[in-house]
């Protein structure tokens, strides 16, 4: 089974184009947890590890390690380099070869932003390097004979994958130059993009080949009785459905991406749980194949649009929140969809229904007063959002 | 026969964020028929029907049946709950499952609106509900196999079809983000794309199954002799062009519909009688398949281009007249362009053709300087459009 | 074979718009090869013949003829009659009819823009022609059993390009409206996307046939042994990548193109070559179907790339030029995968990669600071846009 892919983020952080954000949202961070009570219990170890994680952000000599760290973190959202540490373990756990590629990703893609003098403050937040890291994994999975494990790319594929690396991050600018005048974030969208046109490009040429599962097939209806599904139908499909953000067939790595998110924020976590979890809910309700669902193949763009409504790029107030399960039910449907649309050409969905659904949401957002939007340069964490709200509101 | 398709239209009338309208166009549409030609005989009867049209806009508890029946009326652009009322009197006629899903599709639509507090002049014009109309008709008719009448959903597709409502009326605000700027209209892209999402995912799903219209197909070039066209060829064609709008193959509903525009604009009724009839005069022409023509396939897109170019979105002076010609030539062979590039895939046209011709086209108009815009919110009907331009012109 | 296409350029030099930027630029003319190493020596044939491409641009008469030969010229971003008549000579010598059409498709859509008042100081820069050209060839080649001298158009296929020379007209101030805030052009994306759909909709006619160059095919990995390549492979493959810009299987007119371009600028003579040969380059080293290289399919999207990125609409200094040679690699492997994307649809590639590729890369440039960007109006050649920068910098 393979038709996978994954995701994102963008636009977040530049303090040059959006004025200093740093004096404000340090000070946020450090009283992070003294207000707010989801992570009051922890208020000091949390202010610690915040202390910890962002020592090495401007280090002269170990500042590059910092942001292809934080690149990796920043897939799913988080911009801190231990989290994108335990989620390269998780990978590394599953197959050294991803491990080994996701890297090289990162590192291309950030040191294609420093060669062209990209705003410094986003390379440092790893906002160059996460496209890198999924189109990397990507290239190599579709071109394995092992999907869960990946072959070891020749050299042709090496050299490709550079040159992706490269491209992914010029899409980055191009996509904030198209979305940043709505305050939309480009999220996944460089990934998605230049692994469709890489991928594509993939079958004309000789030296490298792809593998089964980007075999065209003529879309045809699933008929028949409901499949008998079991408690691993659920468990795979959730664990799973965090895995497969980063196309790894390895639950005990979804479990460690969790942990990951985690670290950094708990509401990020749980909402990644909520919607691989709701996802899998609409895919039992509706009766899909059973392979798929333990795939992990519903839950990962669900996840990544729960984490992204959910208090990432909107406060998680009540019809916030209500908005967030909206968009985590559309977008199991709009995987499923585009899944369809490309069976003619072979090409795999990616993060792409992630991405359009996120995108098509947070445009709406002016249209509801309801809803309270945080600029991507603003993003930190649900918590600190949540909380920088509450304070405005108090003056 | 199956590859339909329906529908439009958006932005409009935010009072909220265009400034307080109702004023000069209240006093538009009272003075209406008083200078211009083509309604001056009738100016006292319309002047009579124009108040009565809109004295439950604001009713506190009639109003919301108000806002829905605007709903209805909004797919032809018409702003007038007994238009609505009317066509949907007509789909009921046709078939009552229809009739009951469209309005089912329209409530829904609103009340997310509402939900979510969105601008209450967008709300009570009718804006949020029409795409939600024309996606629970496609949703019932692409998965019955009485295409005609449609079966009645079973519930799983009822539930699924309220999801998909709510989810239009997120688009709504997400195409005015995008498109606002230019002073161009949403037009029926969220019914589309929505349509588009949710049909697509349902070949995944056992639950509900598709009809054989999304049977998927390789495109071939229709050659040998020219059909045999014969008077059928062209009533059928023209008013079943006006009734697939909304997906009805019944010619008796194409009447009702165009009475229905008739009753709030002489000029947009012709524009989509000519719109329907310049389709069906190019497909005689180029020779396109007879049952095609006469199930009103070619028509439905060119009707709705005619009225939002012609007097609708611009002006209707004799460069605006020409423009619209060229949109409805264009908009025909666009229809028939994209049902050959869908078929790989098995979905279907629905109103995409006549969204992105008019997109293109009006977001044309900045360019070519003998055109005169009318924007969005100000658009009433054809009529008053030209007389508040001559109206501004003497001064 | 025949997965071909072609061409480009669009909202540069609105006098009315950006303000009146002749004096400068003529002055610029006028100076150049003055300062600017490679044409030193031949600065005074240069000033002659710049005088004398500009003498009949305001020709109460013979004007018009100048715009249209601009028009061609402008297909390969050359502003200039003489290039476009040397161009049209190329064509003409493959082909009497390629040339008659091409320059009916011209003369169509400029007058299109002169019926409607559009900004006069573009149609006479060629810029409403150049779209028309590429659609004429495009549309005659691919309902023509001889791809590479096309057969003579029926009537109905004359009327069929006229409308859509008319569409493509109507593309260009649509296209810039949605791209002229980020300052990028709109390309030959009225071309492209004007021919998909008039191409497409041809398959539901029976008046007009296409030929087996449109067959819809299940994508397939090119595997096995690699091609044998010969110089004939090189020497076709980047002279025929010059001339496929203009459908043109004749590398006679592909080095008669080139030599029109060096007419205008050396430097864009060399992106072109350079694009191309890169291309091939490619394409040999991973590998690709000889046939197709031999083509020039490869090297027609390429060469077009290097040009608008090479000094066009970019100063080329340093990391322009590194800017380009990535854009150039990237379009060769987006072309060879729009092929795949496309196969099921039977549809041409045409020079979608180029618009795409250099879209997102001239979107990009506000996010790399060693760049330094042409605005679309001021852009006129390398050596000009490269000798203006330096000026402004020694103030």
């Amino acid at each position: 089974m393979a038709k996978r892919k994954c995701m994102f983020r963008a636009v977040g952080t530049h303090e040059q184009h959006y004025g200093p954000k740093t004096v404000d949202s340090q000070a946020g961070r450090r009283n992070l947890g003294q207000t707010f009570h989801l992570v009051k219990t922890q208020s000091l170890r949390k202010e610690a590890s915040v202390a910890f994680k962002d020592q090495f952000r401007d280090h002269p000599t170990l500042g590059f390690v910092d942001w292809v760290l934080r690149g990796v973190g920043q897939v799913v959202f988080q911009n801190n380099p231990i989290s994108g540490a335990v989620i390269l373990g998780g990978i590394f756990y599953n197959s050294w070869i991803y491990g080994a590629v996701s890297l090289l990703g990162t590192i291309i893609s950030t040191l294609t932003a420093l060669l062209f003098k990209a705003d410094r403050g986003m390379v440092k937040d790893g906002l160059f390097g996460f496209n890198g890291a999924l189109m990397a994994i990507a290239l190599v999975a579709y071109t394995s004979k092992d999907f869960t494990h990946g072959d070891v790319p020749n050299g042709y594929l090496w050299l490709y994958i550079v040159l992706c690396a490269v491209f992914t991050s010029v899409l980055v600018p191009a996509f904030a130059a198209l979305l940043g005048p709505h305050k939309v974030p480009g999220l996944t969208m460089p990934f998605v993009l230049a692994t469709w046109f890489f991928l594509g490009a993939l079958l004309q040429f000789t030296t490298i080949d792809v593998s089964n599962a980007l075999k065209p097939t003529s879309p045809s209806d699933f008929t028949g009785p409901r499949p008998d599904y079991t408690w691993i139908t659920w468990f795979h499909g959730i664990t799973m459905g965090i895995a497969e953000i980063f196309f790894q067939d390895n639950w005990v790595t979804g479990v460690v991406i969790l942990i990951a998110i985690a670290i950094n924020t708990r509401i990020g976590a749980l909402m990644a749980l909520m919607g691989s979890a709701l996802a899998v809910g609409t895919a039992v309700f509706y009766g899909a194949h059973d392979e798929a669902i333990r795939d992990g193949l519903f839950g990962y763009n669900a996840a990544l649009t729960a984490m992204a409504l959910g208090g990432f790029f909107l406060v998680l107030n009540l019809p916030g929140f209500l908005y967030t399960v909206i968009g985590v039910l559309v977008t199991a449907r709009v995987w499923a969809s585009i899944g369809i649309w490309l069976e003619p050409t072979g090409m795999p969905v990616l993060t792409s229904a992630f991405v359009f659904v996120t995108w098509l949401m947070l445009l709406a957002k002016p249209g509801f007063t309801v809803l309270i939007p945080v600029a991507p340069a603003d993003a930190t964490t649900p918590e600190e959002n949540l909380q920088r709200h509450r304070k405005s509101q108090k003056r």
